[in-house]
């Protein structure tokens, strides 16, 4: 039937949703979650019925995201007519009653995910099946396909590329920072890209955009890789897996993330990546609780990356502290560069170098990490990183004292004489968070003791730094109702506490004696 | 912080949403989904956070919903802040891991439904999680209660109420106008709500609709009941059991219905039933497939019934065929009126008195049945529902021949000679809703031929009444794809298949010899 456009001069989130009187969907025989096809000019979108009570009579409300798709504007006249669910409903359906799906039905899913074509009730209902169901690795390879399929690709025409990620969990891990430059120096190419913060206290996203501009395209990432070989960007500015944006709206607010590998691997896989290290940090405080857990991500990992063609090693790292002292956006930029200079914590100078020194070991540099420690200790990386700040926008000259820190700052101290026990990686974020972090980059903690370490009663154990007083008030007033430190030896020598899959040594000569 | 209230003179169904620019939201450090609570004079609500791209900065987007709740108008000043997820959602995560619920966790669930403090995605999540991981008894009772306690209740103070119900399933199952006026005729109190189609061919509210006006309120409802013994409104208006209406708005486009059970027996313990019949059509073509499947439902009904102290007994009904000859609500009213003034269809009378039968017997008739044929024989149920009909506004003096029925006509003739072999169910239903049923009152199908009947070749064997052309065009064309009727003995005077639990016969002097 014909009806008169609305346009709705607001947006739905991305979401196609239009509106309809109640009589005038039933006119059509249409509910609300009924899908109707919208035609204007020989032009078609599929989009998803809302019924009101009050809606005018023949209209039909349109958001931006239909109309502009359209080009349509109020009052013009369009054709409505009732859809059919998409095709890929049956196997969301046949999720939901158990069964495992094929890849070219998941990749129908993943299509109609990226089109806008299901529901957020559609969407969590997958989502959901996911979570309880499982997946099978095939469902995981075909997903992760999908989902580099339906996306942008930086194309830079090189091997190997080199990639790392952390699955994260705990605050303060700015390694990536310091990774990215010793390869690059190294001589590899590493297009990275990393996320904001959207639970924790700072993504490496965040922490970046306190030394440089992090919003690349794909076209000035690929020219920023090519003029330094690295790159420390914004992924979700590039578009790389649209599907995994949409999904992830739908696991925050349910706190689940059943799409956790597909979501990881396709994004590498978009950026080409031949080899990537996995950082699992693992201990009470961490995502990932159990050595035994790690390793069976650890595998899935591995599993997954021989179906994407992508060579993984994984390393298990120790999760049950902060890394390093600093949690919070220009706080922990500056700690990263402070190392990379030659002034920073143990304990982070040894996860990067290990870490990069896997990597390097991968493409076959012999003693991996002690190449990594040169480079850093030379200052190569330093400079390798001010390259990158350069080829990114920022000022390659910047020093750890111009980074702006919050000015309103608070300490708090110990209760009394100690050795720390533990420190809560939860409650730390949490005390950051209440400080402005992410959105005030000036906010965050920095810790003055760590495990192991030996405490004087009165003597500072955490300072807290905020950009607004409130703020700082209602920070310090949540660490002394969590007191995230525990008081009552050095763990920073040696943070790898296993290696995914395990270094080859000689076999003996196998004997068999009669 | 204080934000403008912009307000958006449309309707969210139901939903409380409220929209937030990128920047306003990321300064609250809400993300799409997470929770606000908007303040007013005193007055506060809690709303979901849609981000969008472009709206107003230090404005705050407001659905009716919202707005209209806090008395709210255009470009007042609010108090916005960021608010927890309620403590039921713990339960909806509970209930994802395959955690059974207690009492106050799924009460708290179902408050949070009605206040519509959980999301579509929340919804979803939940109803997908009761799909999947099911339901133990002790959860349908909780939910049954729940969604009592948050809705309308009728007390008519009587005792006892009869109730009907059928679980659905087959076209033209009209038998509801019969039951209610032989029951009441029985002077017995039965206070009857029905559904309005939603993916069927007509609801009992549809059907008798084309009689008299069905959207009553509690106390019209009630004003009737006392008139009369007995009423036919539609149920959609009298908000028994909201909660219910709102996992429906979930639970149809996902095809899914875990919430059967509850959502049933919570709309018949709001109208104070003591007395019910549930009605399970059993066959091939129907809801439930199997004898098996019609037992383990019966039990349920049963013992939730218990649980309820509602003292349920259900008919198992053969159903692999529609009911009677008509099938869309006006056709269906026509006939049922027909058959009460002593010329309707055999099976529909047989499945009217046995299922009158059974109430009547459960309130102590002797010979329920043969009861109601008398009743029903005598004239005394079609005064009893012409009382009802003027009782709730209709004209009591109707005859068949005045219910309009669409003037576009068309007929389906038989291939070949032969006998019905089988009518296919939802096909029947799928070229009645293509001819225009529900929402046009005069469309549906006439079955002339039935299971077993002997047909010859060109003979009609179906009717298509539409009252436009073109949905009569379509809905042949759509027949003739079909083919709903297939060719090549009589069930009509045994239509309860088995009843449950079986009547108990005296018990043999139990004998014991030593």
């Amino acid at each position: 039937m014909k009806l008169k456009a609305r346009l709705l001069d607001i947006q739905a989130g991305g979401r196609r949703i239009t509106i309809l009187d109640n009589e005038t969907a039933s006119f059509l025989g249409v509910h609300s979650s009924d899908r109707v096809k919208i035609t204007y000019k020989h032009q078609s979108v599929i989009a998803i019925v809302n019924v009101a009570a009050d809606f005018p009579l023949n209209y039909v409300g349109l958001y931006e995201e239909a109309s502009k798709r359209l080009g349509l504007k109020d009052e013009e006249s369009v054709e409505i007519q009732p859809a059919e669910p998409p095709e890929s409903m049956r196997y969301v359906q046949a999720k939901i009653r158990g069964e495992r799906l094929r890849g070219n039905e998941v990749e129908m899913i993943v299509r109609d995910v990226v089109e806008r074509h299901l529901s957020d009730i559609e969407l969590a209902s997958f989502v959901t099946s996911l979570g309880i169901r499982g997946l099978s690795m095939d469902e995981i390879e075909a997903l992760s396909r999908a989902m580099v399929k339906t996306g942008s690709r930086l194309n830079l025409h090189k091997a190997p590329i080199l990639d790392k990620h952390s699955v994260g969990g705990i605050p303060g891990d700015k390694t990536t920072i310091l990774i990215v430059p010793i390869v690059a120096a190294a001589g590899f190419v590493i297009p990275k890209t990393s996320s904001r913060a959207v639970t924790s206290a700072a993504g490496t996203a965040d922490r970046v955009e306190a030394l440089c501009p992090v919003s690349l395209s794909i076209e000035e990432m690929t020219r920023v890789v090519k003029k330094t070989n690295g790159c420390l960007a914004w992924g979700g500015a590039l578009e790389l897996a649209p599907a995994d944006d949409i999904f992830i709206q739908v696991e925050y607010p349910l706190a689940i993330d059943p799409l956790l590998l597909p979501s990881i691997m396709s994004k590498k896989k978009a950026i080409g990546a031949t080899h990537l290290v996995v950082d699992i940090p693992t201990g009470r405080g961490a995502k990932v609780k159990t050595i035994g857990e790690a390793e069976a991500l650890s595998n899935d990992f591995i599993d997954l990356g021989k179906r994407l063609e992508i060579r993984v090693q994984c390393a298990v790292t120790f999760g049950e502290q902060p890394l390093g002292c600093a949690v919070g956006s220009a706080l922990e930029a500056k700690e990263a560069l402070s190392t990379l200079m030659g002034n920073g914590p143990l304990d982070l100078k040894e996860k990067a170098t290990a870490i990069a020194g896997m990597l390097l070991e991968m493409v076959g540099v012999k003693n991996g990490k002690k190449e990594a420690e040169k480079i850093l200790d030379s200052g190569k990386a330093e400079r390798k990183l001010r390259e990158i700040i350069a080829a990114q926008g920022g000022d390659p000259k910047i020093n750890p004292e111009d980074i702006a820190i919050g000015d309103k700052r608070a300490e708090i101290t110990a209760d009394e004489d100690g050795r720390v026990l533990w420190v809560n990686n939860e409650d730390i974020a949490k005390i950051a968070r209440e400080a402005g972090s992410p959105k005030e980059k000036g906010a965050g903690v920095l810790l003055r003791a760590k495990l192991a370490d030996h405490v004087k009663k009165s003597e500072t154990i955490l300072e807290i730094y905020a950009e607004r007083s409130t703020k700082l008030e209602s920070a310090v007033e949540l660490a002394n109702k969590l007191k995230p430190i525990g008081l009552s030896g050095k763990p920073e020598e040696r943070m790898i506490i296993e290696r995914i899959p395990k270094p080859t040594e000689p076999r003996k000569t196998f004997m068999l004696e009669r």
